[in-house]
């Protein structure tokens, strides 16, 4: 008989079963020993009864991956599992550390075999629940300073904000770290309008499920818990009736009643696309200095589009 | 009998059923019309016999929008579905942007009852097959400049790079785009060493799933297409053994035997967490200015920090 073990590592989704995918359902079906935050495993109950049932409490990563592993290496099939995307912020990271410093190899003849299931993050179902944000480019920030410099983080907060991400703060506050969301929204307010949208939505898709729709300039006197994310819109995002909507750009290519604007054509890049840019900033008279404080991009880059040879494949349709 | 329509916008994951969630599966089953693109129908070709099924081409969004909402207001039960999540990069965005402009409002009321139904994006995917490249921030990026303009693109390309996020770049090259992601690498490099690795996923979890490990040196030298997605690391991204990890910052805190780091408590916010960043900026001899570009933060940023008042709730525990 085989002794080797299975880990599956796990995403859950939101929390309500019909957000789970059904790889997940089957691996949890496969355990025979199932770890995870205490809140988590509420989330599954249907699904574990029978099963060795491993709770740990919320920062007991280390512990919950390193017990996953010495089952599965004593030939049990393990499911260790993590709210939403198990690979964001989630328990792989912590387990494939724990796996090679163990001395663990991904091959066949490896005594563990390792499987990751992915889930539906939580940016994702907060998007879902308030409407469309996140159809332009979007960053996920964590504001938890238990294992990440602060300056680490707020560079980070810093730079989204100007270059006009989408943010979606994960772990924005906690009882003792209360103080985290209001120097993101200070950051956040360099660069972006007091109006901008930000909903807040704590336990998605859980029976406790709160929807907090707010600006930047109200959003940390919101209520916000260890249950919640935060999604802070661009500046073209906008609430109308409730829905929370990014634009993905139509309007920068197409009139209101759908004709292209002068210069545009459908299924080709933008004219102020890539080929588009190399040619105005190639005859442009303006100084390289002057077009880096203009377009907001590193002079460096200028030089180089600047010399850039034309390019046959700059431009052009999707198909 | 009403004639109230009910539109699902569905993301149906990366591609396999597994990898579907049961809510997806069941607005598709509860639809008698399903529209999308091409190729994302063929993934669900068993879940649609029997329903009115509605083609359409990469870059017509706009139709596909339209014509979801013109059946779902003749009473249709109308699913219109999109590969990953619908709401990232998907068509929610475009759907509520026509659902809006035609006069629809989310009310009970409404003659179109309208659910965004989440799905895994492929991100998620992505690094679930490669290992665990998201445990810490990261963006996404679409390069696709068909609407958005290039500087846009660029400016938040070199702010990722700066900032030290993981990047996920969507649409990353197309037939005749090709010269975005050699652009992307060159800004990625300004900042990123050249073995940084990266990970480069076609048509994850379905038939043609191809994975590459490369490094941002190599990176636009690879085979990337319209199914590809990119996801490069940041500065402590390391692949061992074919696995790509992102560590957390446990490294941060805790020696290689689990013990604490001089300084550093369990379930407390590290020493360099917010309350020690303010004290140490507060009590530091070295000017302002010195401070910015040491610590890569705003200058306001820094003189905010200086006179803050301290704050009870800047560290703790997350009980």
């Amino acid at each position: 008989m085989s002794t080797k073990g299975t880990l599956y590592l796990v995403g859950i989704g939101p929390g309500s079963e019909a957000h789970m995918t059904d790889a997940a359902r089957a691996a949890i079906a496969a355990a025979d020993v199932v770890i995870g935050y205490v809140t988590y495993l509420r989330l599954v109950a249907d699904l574990t009864a029978g099963k060795t049932i491993i709770k740990k409490g919320m920062t007991e990563e280390i512990d919950r991956a390193q017990e996953a592993i010495a089952y599965a290496r004593r030939g049990h099939t393990v499911a260790l599992i993590s709210s939403g995307d198990v690979g964001i912020y989630g328990m792989a990271g912590p387990t494939f550390e724990a796996l090679l410093a163990s001395g663990w190899r991904p091959d066949a003849e490896a005594d563990i075999q390792v499987e990751v299931v992915p889930g539906v993050t939580a940016l994702s179902a907060v998007a879902a629940l308030v409407g469309a944000p996140l159809t332009h480019d979007f960053c996920a920030i964590s504001l938890s300073d238990l294992l990440t410099p602060w300056p680490v983080i707020a560079r980070r907060i810093a730079a989204a904000a100007a270059a006009d991400f989408v943010v979606a703060l994960y772990n924005p506050k906690s009882g003792r770290r209360t103080q985290q969301i209001v120097e993101a929204q200070w950051l956040l307010l360099q660069h972006r309008a007091s109006t901008t949208p930000v909903a807040i939505v704590k336990s998605a898709y859980r029976k406790r499920q709160q929807i907090q729709m707010t600006t930047l300039a109200e959003m940390a006197e919101c209520e916000i818990g260890m249950l919640s994310t935060v999604l802070v819109g661009n500046s073209n995002t906008f609430v109308a009736h409730g829905k929370m909507v990014t634009p993905r750009g139509y309007g920068n290519k197409y009139a209101a009643d759908g004709t292209p604007l002068p210069g545009e054509r459908p299924a080709h890049s933008l004219s102020q696309g890539l080929s588009g840019t190399i040619a105005a900033i190639q005859t442009s008279p303006a100084s390289n200095e002057a077009l880096a404080a203009q377009l907001q991009l590193p002079l460096a880059y200028i030089e180089r589009l600047r010399t850039l040879s034309p390019h046959p494949s700059t431009s052009g349709d999707d198909r």
